[in-house]
């Protein structure tokens, strides 16, 4: 464990309807996250230092250097001045695996690849989800964003993170995760719902930020068939979320929002059914 | 120049006040930029496709791998099936030192490095503008805002992008530029400035994002000691700007708005006297 506060008062002086003052505001902490395997390192996030372990879950997943949480042997989360260093060790077949990757990828920093293979690379295909069947309600969806709004304290607090969360229908929320990145916030969302055993086909994935066609490849690696985001998607992530068989909500306000790709898991006759 | 639309119609089905409609959204695309030098990719980046020549520039200089416009000897933009290949050629001698550095640092993605080294080259030296004097009223805050509000014609169609400008005090807003990444926003900006042959010290970088610290980094090496955003700050852009010397202005909403670092460049008598 470390010490490391998420949240930070500064001093700063506001103007507000002409008065100016001094005083505090709370703002999230931003930290170089560096993720190593065997002790060597596969990438330097910048992030809110909390649920670190979900972090170092989330990430390996969606990063399809892990498959399943069991793959995961240690994490040890080491603090030092400029950044957290979250050294994972793998069992012994996909530390392996790992290292013949890195051997014959070099990575998209300075690799060496022309633009067409990098973009290649960088264009990862998207699991399908089209299989995952999930019956949601219009209730679901707008209930899975109003309690998702609740339940984000760091943003409660900095009015400037992003927020991830699990719904279930029948049963709420069942894990919410923030972050000053909006990745993030959904790599540790994904860390957290396969760490507490449950299924990524089972629930809803709901999102405060805007769909980039990353939160969808992250959704679609959880086995999640509805993501569902507080603003708007890119053309890309909804052509992604098309391919992939996975329902796209979004721009949800209040019992308000539009859907995208794959309306069939949504309950007909409960769209204009929600007050 | 390539033909691909930054903005793209798409078909969904909304639900506004309980009245269930289909129609259509314009949402922004989103695309795999690749910026290769002398062939060999140096990063992928997802983005906006337009204004690519000004990314280039930007992204050369904020990445450090040119120090002025004048080093890049040819920009070639080449439009694939997956994404955009921009091929930036340098002149000889800069050339040289990017493939000398490529050789020392292989990159933060599987470079080999442990965590803490990866750190330290994650949190780069920002420059100094502490000594960049610029004189600025509370109004010219007020007004960098409100006219970057007005002149971003991709956020008035999506409401889905990032925008980037820069105000000089006197003469008004002289470039804005838009991505879908807030990132990608500041170095098209950062290259449209340097591209007019402007220099970043004399004006005011305002930006509709929340400031990271990467924002803080891409100002100060334009030369920029006044960055201002609508959104709120994290805790190691406070520190990161307060170190460089630069004046950081954040929430901005209307003539309100909060000072966290370096008041001195705001003429005293002006804050309460904005309207």
């Amino acid at each position: 464990m470390i010490d490391r506060p998420a949240r930070i008062a500064v001093k700063r002086t506001a103007r507000s309807g002409g008065v100016v003052t001094s005083g505090v505001r709370i703002v999230p902490e931003e930290v170089p996250i560096a993720f190593s395997y065997g002790g060597s390192t596969h990438a330097v996030m910048m992030g809110t230092p909390d649920d670190l372990e979900d972090f170092a879950v989330g990430f390996s997943l969606t990063e399809r250097i892990i498959s399943d949480v069991g793959q995961i042997a240690a994490i040890e989360i080491v603090d030092g001045e400029k950044g957290i260093d979250v050294q994972i060790a793998l069992v012994d077949e996909v530390a392996a695996a790992l290292t013949a990757r890195r051997r014959s990828m070099a990575g998209p920093v300075g690799c060496g690849l022309c633009g067409i293979e990098s973009i290649e690379q960088a264009v990862r295909k998207v699991p399908d989800v089209a299989a995952v069947w999930l019956n949601v309600t219009c209730r679901d969806i707008v209930e899975a964003v109003l309690l998702l709004n609740g339940a984000q304290p760091l943003h409660r607090e900095t009015r400037a993170v992003h927020g991830a969360g699990f719904y279930l229908p029948g049963k709420g929320l069942v894990a919410v995760r923030e972050d000053v990145g909006r990745h993030n916030a959904l790599d540790k969302l994904c860390g957290a719902v396969i760490g507490q055993g449950q299924s990524g086909a089972d629930g809803i994935v709901a999102v405060t930020s805007r769909l980039s066609v990353e939160m969808v490849q992250k959704a679609a690696i959880l086995g999640t068939s509805v993501l569902v985001a507080i603003s708007a998607p890119t053309a890309l992530a909804i052509r992604t979320a098309d391919e992939a068989g996975m329902t796209l909500v979004a721009l949800v306000r209040g019992e308000d929002f539009e859907i995208f790709t794959h309306p069939q898991r949504i309950q007909p006759g409960t769209i204009s059914d929600v007050a």
